[in-house]
């Protein structure tokens, strides 16, 4: 019996989590879930699952979770009861569905702890994967890719001398847009964004599709993850997400990972690592899936993704300043506030402003994207010219 | 420094081999040296590589060769003479790249004294693949596929389970006559047929290729060499041969290998097994190799894989019956003797007669494939119908 802590258990990853773990009755303990201000939401998995544990946004959620707790169910909130949550003694694995930074501290404090992780969270490892992954080696906690591409190219890497490693090619659906003139894109509506094509994903992450920013953080991540420079690290777009990444070996050969585009597969790989059990989803059908087409991706149309490798290239803070800048960028785009273009232009200026900032521990990353939401608020409110 | 025995140096396979090895100056060293006929080339081969023992067909091509051998290099002949180099004492890994029926003892010598093998003469395991993977288990010798299929089904089961296993997919070109009715495969020539659409291959295995039956002796050779039932082992056609397999794993996740069409990057990964060494072929290009198409195979018209599924259900020699009959068949049809559709039909008549044959022993076997190889020529002599 698997012991786990949801963090994020109301979102995207988080539901699809439960529902695995319902797939595989007796295998799995739900020990804790944390989840934002979904009170109604977290209360009935609280009664479905009868955790030791649920922490909430804030002291006001948190009251009015209490009367719809089942008996034995404690309540935490904010940032500690997520601390608390990922480092709980009972546990053997994270899963790290949270969005955004929020999930930085909870991810690393897991890994402090020696809990293997399910990361989902990307942005725990493009804000600090330097010290995440350090901290990892150190505890030999397992850092599991829930991100179908990470999780691909981990699955690729299953035997493999990591030295033997010539590229990582990470494929991108090239987002709803990948046709779009400059002009066309500058008037995208938050609307047509969130009808991505292929998987089902929260709005955040669905923009970054969108934006090919997904695509940066993941180029990140994959940096840290697998411990290959971005000079290694390719993306190729792919319309049809039915090859989910690619790993191109010293010799010459390709090894990729295909499969049906649900994320409940990926999930289930990380929450049953080193074991594959089977599946209850519909099969994965090649001859329908093709035919399978791959491109280059354009920067000159979709910058987000050149602004991820420059981050990478001036290291220390910067990828979390870029991070921090997306956030923000995204969220006033998806309230109306900004344009689609504007999302881009936000990141360059931040960057270029704070992408110098050095980083020699965890709390300085945590200044260096509090600095960057708030330049980048700045910046939005003022009008950023794109 | 590994020390080699090619069997069939003046083949396809054995040719290609010499090339890898050329690339890799300092880490092979050829100690022994197999081939048929072609003395001329055997004697060049010979003394570029100055290897111990030479081996040709017979008594008379060794009187020829003599005299072309350089100081320190013997000559041996004939079945004992492929034996010997087989089991050559200072041998690490013996390449087996025979054409046929032929390759079947010398394979078995190889692994019988425990030297690793990279196998690219199917035969030995389409006839006695029981046989040569049981003395292997024994002996420990490892078997590494030098065929692109069962190369990139080695690849992607790398660090994997094979309980985990729920099927491996042979990926087939189609052959250049997958769109023909069958009206025009009836009056395909040879000319035609040894036109292979992708790669550089003898002209048996080209025949094989387009009948579908390489790909039906492919499933029969990943039976034994992966120990997977047929059941779990499909073909799908793909025209290109770009994804050269793919495994399919019980939680729903493929993983493929893809990769250039060329026969040196099987033979260099079977060469420095388990590393993976820089290639000095041309790199593969993704984007230019798309889009990639899959479609099911059409056993009505291409007969000869549903004759190997048959073959595999009988069990005991019928493998080898199949193997034997197919044969003979394709010699009849590259000599002009028999249409194309008749080496269906032959080996179709060979498995009704012989299917039941029983096999305790390697001997039984290659008294099934002698068998097996008069009835067909008997048939075929006769006008078998088709």
């Amino acid at each position: 019996m698997k012991r786990l802590t949801i963090l994020g258990s109301t979102g995207s990853i988080g539901t699809q989590t439960i529902d695995v773990i319902a797939s595989r009755p007796g295998e799995f303990r739900v020990v804790a879930l944390a989840a934002g201000r979904n009170v109604t939401r977290l209360a009935e998995q609280a009664r479905a699952l009868r955790p030791e544990l649920v922490v909430v946004s804030d002291e006001h959620a948190a009251r009015a979770l209490t009367p719809e707790l089942p008996a034995g169910t404690r309540v935490a909130f904010g940032r500690d009861g997520l601390v608390e949550a990922a480092r709980h003694p009972e546990v053997d694995l994270v899963v790290c569905g949270l969005v955004g930074a929020l999930g930085i501290e909870p991810a690393y404090a897991a890994v402090d702890a020696g809990k293997d992780v399910a990361l989902a969270n990307k942005e725990a490892l493009v804000a600090a994967g330097e010290f995440v992954m350090a901290r990892a080696r150190a505890t030999g906690a397992l850092i599991l890719p829930v991100d179908s591409e990470h999780n691909a190219l981990h699955q690729c890497l299953r035997g493999e001398n990591p030295a033997e490693i010539k590229a990582l090619w990470l494929t991108a659906s090239g987002g709803p847009f990948r046709e779009f003139s400059r002009e066309a894109l500058a008037r995208v509506t938050p609307e047509q964004a969130l009808k991505h094509p292929t998987w089902v994903m929260g709005p955040k992450i669905t923009i970054d599709s969108a934006t090919l920013m997904n695509k940066g953080l993941e180029v990140i991540e994959a940096r840290w993850l697998f411990d290959v420079g971005p000079e290694r690290i390719r993306v190729v777009v792919h319309p049809g997400s039915v090859v989910h990444s690619l790993v191109e070996f010293v010799d010459g050969s390709f090894k990729a990972q295909l499969g049906v585009t649900d994320m409940r597969h990926p999930i289930q790989y990380a929450l049953t690592y080193p074991h594959r059990v089977p599946s209850t989803l519909a099969p994965f059908d090649l001859v329908a899936a093709g035919p399978l087409r791959f491109a280059a991706p354009d920067t000159e149309r979709f910058p987000c993704l050149a602004l991820a490798y420059e981050a990478l290239a001036h290291g220390g803070a910067a990828p979390a300043v870029v991070n921090a800048a997306n956030e923000i960028a995204v969220a006033a785009f998806l309230a109306g506030r900004t344009g689609f273009l504007d999302i881009p232009a936000t990141i360059r200026e931040v960057l270029k402003r704070h992408g110098a900032a050095a980083a020699t521990t965890l709390d300085d990353i945590l200044a260096a994207d509090r600095l960057a939401r708030k330049t980048s608020a700045d910046l939005l409110a003022s009008g950023v010219k794109s």
